[in-house]
Formats: structure tokens, C-alpha cells, sequence
């Protein structure tokens, strides 16, 4: 299965992917982070932040989670991916499950946190096609799971999705399988 | 594993890709083919044949493939991949096994094939940078397999491959396991 997230830069998408990751692996689950940072990295040197350059890069995270997923792999992708048509584009081609994740934080909490000083830059004009200050974010309209890390700890987040994912029979019902 | 093919265009090497996955799977192996060109269509639109884009591809080619063969999967690579040094460097960068599979077949032969009439155009100068008339194609220098498909069947190159895998125990010794 793929396990989509989606959200503002610093809402907490790696971080919970990366949380979530050892926990789905005790459940006897092979996973693969496809983080958004990373991909760009391996995938997509080259492409900006128009908004025809982030669904390539969308596309191509979507393409590599399928061959994952398709193979029983959990792939997590944490990239923003804040337009609505081309994750919904993914999820159409997905040939395993696929759960979207709202990663929800308020625009203001996360450029309070600015962990990576993104959004000081942003604001001052010094990074342009910013999501949230000069690109737009487009809200899932019917994600699986939202959660919000504004709000909730880590550890409710990613109980939250778990609780979905045993729900759907995703996951075994059972706590650690073996581990 | 990867099973990273390499050789001209025409050499056969998608063709024998495309053999030898559901022999694979026969005998109980997760696949994925990562042909040259639907990966190019997937991963590298808008990159040309220069050498500096080839290796790029051949780099994402690679980063995809390793994520598949850490998980299990037998991830085969259908790509012309040309150089040398990049073909190293993914085989450096593989978390599972690597197998290098050349397949030869010698220039006059897979110009008179022609499968695509790439070669005709390529003579002709309507396409540039072609390997093998106008660009260079560098002979691996110890492949794990080496195929020539203007003198063997395809029957005989897989079953090459096979015996090669067998022997080293990455597939079971058995012919076909359960189907």
C-alpha cells in the first residue's frame, strides 16, 4: 500500500513517516520513506517549484510508491504535493491500496516552528513559489486520515493512522507482531 | 537483486527482460522490468542523450532499482546504460545483489535488425548522439553474464542467465517451484 501524505513544509510529514516507520516494520511490514527532500534529490536534480515542475516531481514520487506498493512494499511518501489534481492522479493509478494523510497544521504554528528558516525566507522574498506564502495549498478533499499536529502528539497522530489502517484490515489487529 | 542489463539498442535486451520475468516469478520471485524507455517517459522526460542526462537516467534507473532489490523484489533494467563509470557507480551504490548482464551483439548486426529504424535515422543524421554510430557504448569489463544474441536463441541467453543465478544461489535450484 501507499501511504500518501500531504501537507504544508513543517507540518510533520517526515517526521511521522519516519515515526510511523519502525512501528508498520514490527508489524512484519517491508517499508520505504520516499521522502520529499530526498526524491528531489535521487529523482527530479534539475526541477524547480512552477507548478508544472512539482507535478512532475509529484508524478514521479507517485510512479516509484506504485512500484513499491504494487510489490508489497508500504511506501511512504512525505513530499507537500499540495495540488489536489495530480494526488488524485496518483491515487487513480495506484494498483494497491492507497490512503491519503492530511498532515493539518495552521500556516501560523508551522512558520512559528520554520524548523528549516524556509518561511523567514519566503516571506522576505528570498524563496519564491513558497506553499502556503506564494504557491497555494490545496486541501484534500476526502483524505482516509487527518490529523493535527498542532494538536495532537506524535504518538497520537500515528495512532491515529494505525487505528485506520487495522480498521481497513491493512495492518495486523494485533500490537507488535514479533518484535 | 538487480539484474541490470546493458548493450546496444536492438541487442535484445528488453525482449530478454520480458523472458525471463515470468520465469522468475515461476519460481517464486516478486519482479519489476525497468525498460529504457518507459523509464524515461516515468522518471526522466525532458532529459536528452548528452552524457551528462544519459548518466542522470541512468542514475534514477539505478536509485529505483536498489529500492526494489532492498526489498525483495527482482528489479531487471532494460536501459542501453552506455557508460562505464555510471554503471559502476550504481553497482556501488546496490543494498542486495548486483548482476551485470551484457548483451552483445555486434553493431552490423542489430543495425541490419533495425527493430524501431532508429539506426537508419541515426546514419542519416536525423537523430544525434546515438549509441553506437554517434555516440560511444563502453563494453562492461567484468559482467557477471555475458549473452550474444546474434549467435544464441533467446532460449539459450535465459537459460544462461538461469544457470548463472542458480549457481549462485539467488534462485532456487529446482526448475519450476509451484506453477
Amino acid at each position: 500500500m501507499t501511504l500518501w501524505f500531504t501537507g504544508l513544509s513543517g507540518s510533520g510529514k517526515s517526521t511521522l513517516a519516519q515515526y510511523l516507520a519502525p512501528k508498520l516494520m514490527n508489524l512484519g511490514k517491508k517499508v520505504e520513506v520516499l521522502d520529499g527532500d530526498e526524491v528531489r534529490e535521487n529523482l527530479s536534480k534539475g526541477l524547480g517549484f512552477s507548478k508544472e515542475d512539482r507535478d512532475t516531481n509529484i508524478r514521479r514520487i507517485g510512479y516509484v510508491a506504485n512500484l513499491l506498493a504494487r510489490n508489497g512494499v508500504v511506501a511512504i511518501t512525505a513530499a507537500i504535493s499540495p495540488y489536489r489534481e495530480v494526488r488524485r492522479e496518483c491515487r487513480q493509478h495506484a494498483q494497491a491500496d492507497f490512503v491519503e494523510i492530511f498532515v493539518q497544521c495552521p500556516l501560523e504554528v508551522v512558520e512559528e516552528r520554520d524548523t528549516k528558516g524556509l518561511y523567514k525566507k519566503a516571506r522576505a522574498g528570498i524563496i519564491k513559489n513558497f506553499t502556503g506564502i506564494s504557491d497555494p495549498y490545496e486541501d484534500p478533499e476526502s483524505p482516509e486520515v487527518v490529523v493535527d499536529t498542532s494538536n495532537e502528539s506524535i504518538e497520537q497522530s500515528a495512532e491515529k493512522i494505525l487505528a485506520y489502517l487495522r480498521e481497513r484490515g491493512l495492518v495486523p489487529a494485533t500490537a507488535n507482531a514479533s518484535a
